[in-house]
């Protein structure tokens, strides 16, 4: 995947400061033009909740942090850019003088994106002297998370500026999707159009309250819809049939009364109070930046349960996800500096999320093990047993494991894993890990395991490859010179 | 909770079905009333589908299942029914009809709902004799998972009618939402409705195909709407200022020209023939049953994820399933017989879903002591160290554990898994738990763990309750006199 080098962020609100995260965590430098005399503390503020969220995402290994430098012109921000972004205020003629500026100042090769929700692509190209590389990158909030760009080209858009904004966005964890033809609001903000439209009558009538509208998304299809879409979920309703079975019979309800879609709602004062003070009695209880982070913990989960469907080969966004990850642990491993072989290997950094714990809060006991089988993973990638490897039929697999609770782990405390090697041969290596509080660095749980080489098609133990044990052998000699730690070669209950 | 007692479908397609699957997975039993020849096999098929998805849906013990009758006529599957279900096909006569039969053979005080997607219950319940007791009960697909009913009265439908639905549909694990007002379609079909013409037109003008329009949804506001619908999560697009700010800064899009949605498409051929073959090249790899075992294990993986967010509260459907799963316990206790204590005691049957295994299709190594956790719950709750006993502020806590892999489980192996007690004193219980593949018998994993009595909140250990020992003795006392286990007091690499 041929990324991004070097971003501009031209605006940096909600939107803009999201994408100036999604760059940053994905190892991309950023240079920020906003005006704003706040835009330093906004961009700041998206940029802790994308790093938290990240933390929660994924254990592969994110690169080195891109640098975020705010400048004073559009000229010094595009000065290097490979990809500039545009996400200042959704005025046509603001937008257009923005986007002409960018292009008389950029690398003519360097693509040029919009946020825009609804303006067309051409509209926004009509004074650039380089038309061909500019576009419309709309993203969903909260951009650092939500994988999906709508990519859409005007009357002079390149063909070839579409496909290569779809390979750029790939290695930051994005979907782009391209559209065949421009038209107003693209294809999402349509279809959120439409349902916006047809609730506020709802709420205008008295039908139901915002609470009751949210429930009856959010308890049906919108589960369906985060994981497939309308088309897909209608063509399972139409059985074995299908998608024509499914017109047939639902097709009739077209002309039926069933939408005030044909009128528009009169937003008066009186509209906006009932549902403003609707929304309080819903989501009151908790504070703006409380939902943020419940929504975030929740997409998180949703994107990591999908990672794991349809067999372990992702679904949906989980896929994008599974993919970020094989490009992120295929970057990691190319630039990962020489452990420090002197000490226990600190392996794993992580946090206690909220999938993790029960309802006291605690971290629950098979996530111990979880860590502990990640802080495995990370050992194993160290000697050449990567996911490559693993596919090509060969790996090692823990037979034995002893633990020990020695502390509690809270959710969102901050925890580290070290791994010592204990012994190995030619098939076996037995090791000795310990899970720390990272603020306190009091031991939470310690594990003796055991692994063994195998041939996993054969299904049985083999010596491993002497380049696996090349590079085991240097960290096994280094740590057998360190103390054995404490706990090792206990059984359950043995008296100390 | 008070449930219902026996339940009458009348009427048993995919909806009809699925409601009864509902029922009977409830320890309902169910008197099915359908004319259709193949009413039997259809229902059956929805019905396999429901207790696969239970399977993976919780580990909370589900009641023994209710009995599913085939009845010739309404009248005897309605006779001793607490709760009646319409589910014929949507015209307004025809169920008019059919409701009218039902209110005249069914108890008087027996609630009727209709499954209806759109006719007002004013139009249903016109000739009844006791209308009070009729409204609809609007489900969505796949009714045994997706937790939503629509609950809608007509003008003569009594208040407490729609209370009772709720409270009863409660301890099945449905989340009946009552709308203030009937109005056609009511709340979901009317946003769905919205969406689907819109969609229409997109693929109609060759916007995109069916296949992009989809990725729109599930990449972007699907997952928001899956957890927080549209009120809410517009609240937090808003910031600080919430729902005033967002309807300030958004609500005059609803004069641009954003939509079509004042004209209605027509379905032509050419559009049908569309849309099914972009169907067919999007989804066609999938057949149509392997598309509803994913979209099962995604809601499934979606809702346990629900379950553990909001630090372990619960959120949206996830707060359903938990409040579903505490009745469970509730009522799987009472209902529990006294366990055979000559052996090893089975307390865990469960399956290896798809949130378990890795990419290879193997379960993954934390999910093992995920099992044997569930284990340790399961006697606990023999012991009278259940859900509220916690909560008062005692537990007991798994202090160490020793893990042996013995063989491997696969996504979709049954397995169950058996405890033995080792020793036991006021504050410890030693114990070891097997965990077997249901159809091999072969053991794939052996668990030896330590668990201890502790005050929580005091944070350290203290001598159980008379009560607590006094149940867990018999079973100490009984697994005293079997074989001691292969594998005990192991430590990890020991030569044997």
């Amino acid at each position: 995947m041929s990324g991004i080098q070097k971003a501009a962020c031209i605006g940096g609100g909600v939107i803009g400061g999201a994408w100036a995260a999604r760059f940053l965590l994905g190892g991309i430098d950023v240079a920020m033009y906003d005006p704003h005399p706040e835009a330093e503390r906004i961009v700041g503020e998206v940029l802790a909740n994308a790093e938290r969220a990240y933390g929660l995402l994924t254990m592969a290994p994110l690169p080195p942090k891109g640098k975020l430098t705010f400048v004073k012109t559009i000229e010094e921000a595009v000065a290097g850019a490979d990809w500039i972004q545009e996400s200042v205020p959704e005025r046509v003629d603001l937008k257009r003088n923005v986007i002409t500026q960018i292009d008389a100042a950029a690398d003519p090769k360097a693509l040029i994106g919009s946020s825009t929700s609804g303006i067309m692509p051409t509209e926004l190209q009509r004074d650039m002297k380089h038309p061909e590389r500019m576009f419309v990158a709309h993203p969903y909030n909260p951009v650092y998370l939500l994988p999906l760009a709508e990519l859409v080209g005007g009357q002079k858009t390149s063909p070839e500026t579409l496909e290569l904004a779809k390979e750029r966005l790939a290695p930051i964890g994005m979907k782009g999707v391209i559209l065949k033809k421009e038209i107003e609001a693209f294809v999402g903000d349509r279809l959120l159009e439409a349902v916006w439209r047809e609730g506020l009558w709802l709420i205008q009538d008295d039908i139901c309250d915002t609470e009751t509208l949210d429930d009856v998304i959010r308890y049906s299809f919108g589960m369906r819809w985060a994981q497939m879409g309308m088309f897909e979920t209608y063509r399972i309703a139409g059985g074995e049939a299908g998608m024509r079975h499914f017109i047939a019979q639902f097709g009739p309800c077209l002309s039926w009364p069933w939408t005030k879609l044909t009128d528009v709602v009169d937003l008066t004062d009186e509209l906006v109070e009932k549902i403003a003070s609707q929304s309080d009695a819903q989501s009151g209880a908790y504070g703006f930046r409380e939902l943020e982070r419940i929504r975030d913990e929740n997409l998180v989960g949703i994107m990591q349960t999908l990672k794991a469907s349809n067999g372990g080969k992702g679904w949906g966004s989980g896929k994008i996800l599974a993919d970020f990850e094989k490009h992120l642990w295929a970057q990691g491993g190319a630039k990962k500096e020489a452990p420090d072989l002197s000490q226990p290997l600190r392996l794993i950094d992580t946090k206690v999320s909220a999938a993790w714990v029960d309802y006291n809060g605690h971290m629950t006991e098979h996530r111990y093990l979880q860590v502990f089988g990640d802080t495995s993973d990370a050992l194993l990638r160290l000697i050449g047993v990567d996911f490559a490897y693993v596919e090509a039929g060969h790996s090692y697999y823990t037979v034995e494991t002893h633990i020990r609770h020695l502390g509690e782990a809270k959710l969102g405390n901050r925890l580290y894993a070290t791994l010592q090697i204990l012994s190995t041969d030619d098939k076996r290596i037995q090791y000795f890990s310990t899970i720390r509080n990272a603020e306190t660095d009091e031991i939470v749980a310690t594990a003796e395991q055991l692994m063994l080489h195998v041939d996993s098609k054969a299904g049985k133990s083999v010596a491993a490859p002497a380049e696996v044990l090349a590079k085991l052998k240097p960290i096994a000699d280094a740590h057998a010179t360190l103390p054995v730690p404490d706990g090792v070669g206990r059984s359950v209950g043995q008296k100390k």
